[in-house]
C-alpha cells in the first residue's frame, strides 16, 4: 500500500506514489482526461485522471463527482513549476467515497446572509480556509510568546456575578435557583488576582458583548487574550505588546504564506511590522485631530472609529496611543501622577483602518483611589469587594492588556467584516447554524 | 541597579547580587535576624534579613510585614543544599510596599466554603500555586502535542442553537429580542463540520453542564479539549489519545517537579504512564464487573463511577473501553459493523480511580444510519439539519474525542475534588468571586 499523505508534504514525496484523502474542490473533464483540484484541509492540489492510467470504474466514478465529492486519490507525485502549489499527482488508484452532485455554495458569488446559514459548508472554501488557518498561526504564535516568557495561562471564569465595564451590554444567564449569572466581558480583573498570585500571567479564551451592533467590527462572542503582569508599569507591558504582534506577524508570514497569496493579501504591508511603533499622547492625538478638515473630534472625548482611522492612515505600524481622560475610561486604570485628569492606558490602533486591537492600563493600586474611581463610575462597590482585596493584601503596581483576536485576525488577513476571522460568528441576529 | 531575576532563575545568579519582587509567604524573626520566605508566583525562596547587613529603615519594615506583604528584596543569591530549592538570598536592601498585618488565609485549616470565597487570595497559597501551574503546562503540552501534529485550532461556539446530548443540562441565555440561546455542553458536532473542512482540528474551550449534581467531579463550567480527524477510525484516534496522555504526563514530569514536589504527589504513579494502555471492551468490563463482589453493575447498563473506579484499579495505566451499547451512548456515534446493537466508542478511565477522563468514538457517516439514531434518541431533526449536511456533502470516516481538562489536571496532580483544578471554579451554588 502506498504512504498515505497530504497536500502540505507533497514536497517530500516527489516521483513517489502515495495516497491523498479530500475532497474535490473543483473538476474539469476533456476527453480521456480529469483534471481534479483536490483540497484535504492542508492545502489544493491538482490530480490528473488519465483514462489509460486507471481502471475503467474509477474514471467513470469520477467523471459523477460534483464539487466536495469525497475521494481517496493514489498517485505519483510530480513537481511542476506550472502547478499551483508546485506538484501534480498523476492518479493510478483511488475511489470515490460519495460524488456530491448539488453542492449548495458554487464558485459564483452568494449573498453574506445566505453562506452565513451555511458557515459549516463555507468554513470549506480557500478564503475561508486561509482566514482561519491564519486565526489558528495567530493564536500558536500569541501563546507560545508567553509560554516562551514563563506566563502561567490561568484561565477566568465565564459566569460572573457581575460586570467589569458597566452593565448594559451584559448577557444574563439563567442560573440554579432563580439565581442569575452573567457572561463575562472581560477576564481583567480575575486576571489581576491570577497576576498577584503567579506573578506573569495571561488568559485567552471567549468573551461576551450583547451590543445591540451590527457593524463590521462586532460579534457577540469572541476570543481576547489577556495577559497581566505583576510589578509592571505602562511602559513595560507596552513593550510587550508591541514585541508581541511583531512576533505574531513575523509567524504568519514564516508559516502561511499559501494562505496570505490566496487572500491576494499585500504581505509588504505585514513586512512592515518590524517594532518602533509611533507613540502618541491622547493630547498630542487631540492636536491632530481637531486640525484635521476630515474630523469630527471633540475635545476631551473619546476617540470615535473615524478618528482612529485618521490616526493609523499616518503610519504603516500600529500606533499606540497613551494617557486618556479619566473619565472616558474604565475606573481600575491608574491615575498618571503627573496629571490627575487622565489615566496610564494605552490604545493600540492596527493599520489600515482595522480601529483599535489592544486595550491596556496600569491598575491603580492605591485602595483609596480605586474606592474613589468606583464611586465617580457610580458602580455598585460590594461586587468589587473580592477585587479591592487586591489592594488590602500586599498590593502592588501590575499592568496588563486585553487584545481582540478577530480584530487581529483580520487585520492580518486584509478582510473587511471580522465574522470571516470567527469560525461560527456570532451576531446580533445570528447564533446558527 | 541589580538584575531584576524571579525566584524560578536564581540558579543563574549565584553569587551575584539581585532583585526580587514578591510577596511574604512566611517569616520569622529572632533578635537580629528576619527569615523571610518570599513568593513571587515563579516559586519560594528563603531570604534572611541580618540586622548588620540592611537599614535600620528596612530592618524595621521587615519586622512589621505579616503574611502576604508586599516587598522588592535585593540580596546575594547563595547556593544552599539545606535551602527549600537549593538557594537563599543574603539581603543588602529592599523596601516593604505594603506591609499586610491581618491577612485572612492562615497556615491553619480553613473550610472549604471559606476558601472558595476567597479564591483571588488562596490561589496565593503553595499548594493552589502547584496545582494551577500543573494546569497550565497541561494546557501548553495538550496544544504543543496537536500544533506539532498540524492540526488547526478551530474553536466551536459558546452559544448554541440547541443541544447535543440532550437538552436537560442546558444554560439558557436571553439572547436579543426574546431569543434563547445555549451556552454549549461540547464543541463536537461544530469540530466535525471543522475536520471536513480542514482534515486534522481541535477545539479547546469552555463547556457547560446546568447539572444539579455536588460531587467532586463536577463543574458547571469546565475546560475540554475535543480533536477531530477526517478519515480517521475508531482505532486512530485511540492511539491518538493515548500518545497524547503519554505525551502530557512526560511534559509535567519534564517541568514541573518542584509543584508535583509540594503536592507531596507519588510521581512513580505519573512515571508508569509510558504508553501500552489495556483495553477492553464494554462486554469484556461487564463480564469482569459481573463476577467482582463490591460491583452493583446490571448488564447492558452504562458503567457507573464505581464500575469505572474497579476497572482503574486493576491496572496501573488508563483504561479504554470500548464498544458500549448503542441506547447508553451519543447519537452521532457509528454503528459498529459487528454489532448493530454497539457502537464505536471509547471511553478513558484514568487510573487511581479519578473517573473518565476522555470520552470518544467513531461518527457515524451515512447519513439513514443517522437519520434512524437521531429519531430512536428522540432528538428535534431540525435542528440538526446543518449537521446532517456534512453527511450529504463529501461524507467520510472521522472520529474525535474530548478530553475533560480539569479532571486530567485533577488525576496529574493526585487531588481529590476537581474544583481546586479550576482557577475560579464555578458550581451549583457558586459564582463568586
Amino acid at each position: 500500500m502506498s504512504t498515505v499523505t497530504t497536500v502540505e508534504r507533497l514536497g517530500n514525496h516527489v516521483g513517489e506514489t502515495v495516497t491523498l484523502r479530500g475532497w474535490v474542490y473543483a473538476r474539469t473533464s476533456k476527453g480521456k482526461l480529469h483534471f481534479v483540484q483536490l483540497r484535504d484541509g492542508t492545502g489544493y492540489v491538482q490530480c490528473v485522471v488519465f483514462k489509460r492510467n486507471v481502471s475503467e470504474e474509477l474514471f467513470d466514478a469520477v467523471a459523477g463527482c460534483g464539487q466536495e465529492s469525497s475521494v481517496e486519490l493514489t498517485g505519483e507525485v510530480k513537481a511542476d513549476e506550472r502547478a499551483p502549489g508546485g506538484y501534480e499527482v498523476g492518479v493510478s488508484e483511488g475511489r470515490v467515497l460519495q460524488a456530491v452532485s448539488e453542492y449548495p455554495i458554487t464558485p459564483k458569488e452568494h449573498g453574506a446572509d445566505f453562506l452565513l446559514s451555511r458557515r459549516h459548508l463555507w468554513l470549506r472554501s480557500k478564503r475561508q480556509w486561509a482566514i482561519l488557518r491564519i486565526r489558528d498561526a495567530v493564536i500558536t504564535a500569541l501563546r507560545g510568546f508567553f509560554d516562551e516568557r514563563g506566563f502561567i495561562c490561568v484561565d477566568s471564569p465565564m459566569f460572573t456575578p457581575a460586570a467589569c465595564e458597566g452593565t448594559s451590554t451584559l448577557f444574563e444567564v439563567d442560573y440554579f435557583d432563580d439565581e442569575k449569572a452573567f457572561l463575562t466581558q472581560s477576564g481583567q480583573l480575575y486576571a489581576e488576582a491570577s497576576a498577584l498570585a503567579f506573578g506573569k500571567v495571561y488568559c485567552f479564551g471567549p468573551t461576551f458583548r450583547a451590543e445591540k451592533s451590527k457593524t463590521r467590527r462586532h460579534l457577540t462572542e469572541f476570543w481576547m487574550l489577556e495577559p497581566e503582569v505583576a510589578f509592571a508599569d505602562l511602559d513595560d507591558v507596552m513593550q510587550l505588546a508591541e514585541d508581541m504582534l511583531v512576533h505574531v506577524v513575523k509567524e504568519v508570514l514564516r508559516r502561511r504564506q499559501p494562505e496570505l497569496a490566496a487572500l491576494e493579501r499585500d504581505v509588504s504591508k505585514l513586512e512592515c511590522i518590524t517594532g518602533g511603533f509611533p507613540r502618541i499622547t491622547y493630547e498630542e492625538a487631540s492636536k491632530i485631530l481637531l486640525e484635521h478638515p476630515d474630523s469630527e473630534f471633540v475635545a476631551g472625548d473619546d476617540l470615535g472609529a473615524p478618528d482612529e482611522t485618521i490616526l493609523s492612515e499616518m503610519h504603516e505600524q500600529p500606533v499606540m496611543i497613551t494617557r486618556y481622560p479619566k473619565n472616558v475610561k474604565a475606573f481600575y486604570m491608574k491615575e498618571d501622577p503627573e496629571d490627575p485628569t487622565k489615566v496610564l492606558c494605552v490604545d493600540v490602533i492596527g493599520p489600515e483602518g482595522v480601529g483599535e486591537i489592544i486595550g491596556g492600563s496600569q491598575r491603580e493600586e492605591n485602595l483609596e483611589t480605586l474606592l474613589a474611581s468606583i464611586a465617580a463610575h457610580e458602580l455598585p462597590q460590594e461586587e468589587f469587594d473580592w477585587y479591592l482585596d487586591l489592594r488590602r493584601f500586599g498590593s502592588a503596581p501590575h499592568s496588563g492588556f486585553g487584545l481582540g483576536l478577530e480584530r487581529t485576525v483580520g487585520w492580518i488577513c486584509g478582510i473587511e467584516h471580522i465574522r470571516e476571522a470567527s469560525p461560527y460568528p456570532r451576531m446580533m441576529t445570528r447564533i446558527r447554524p
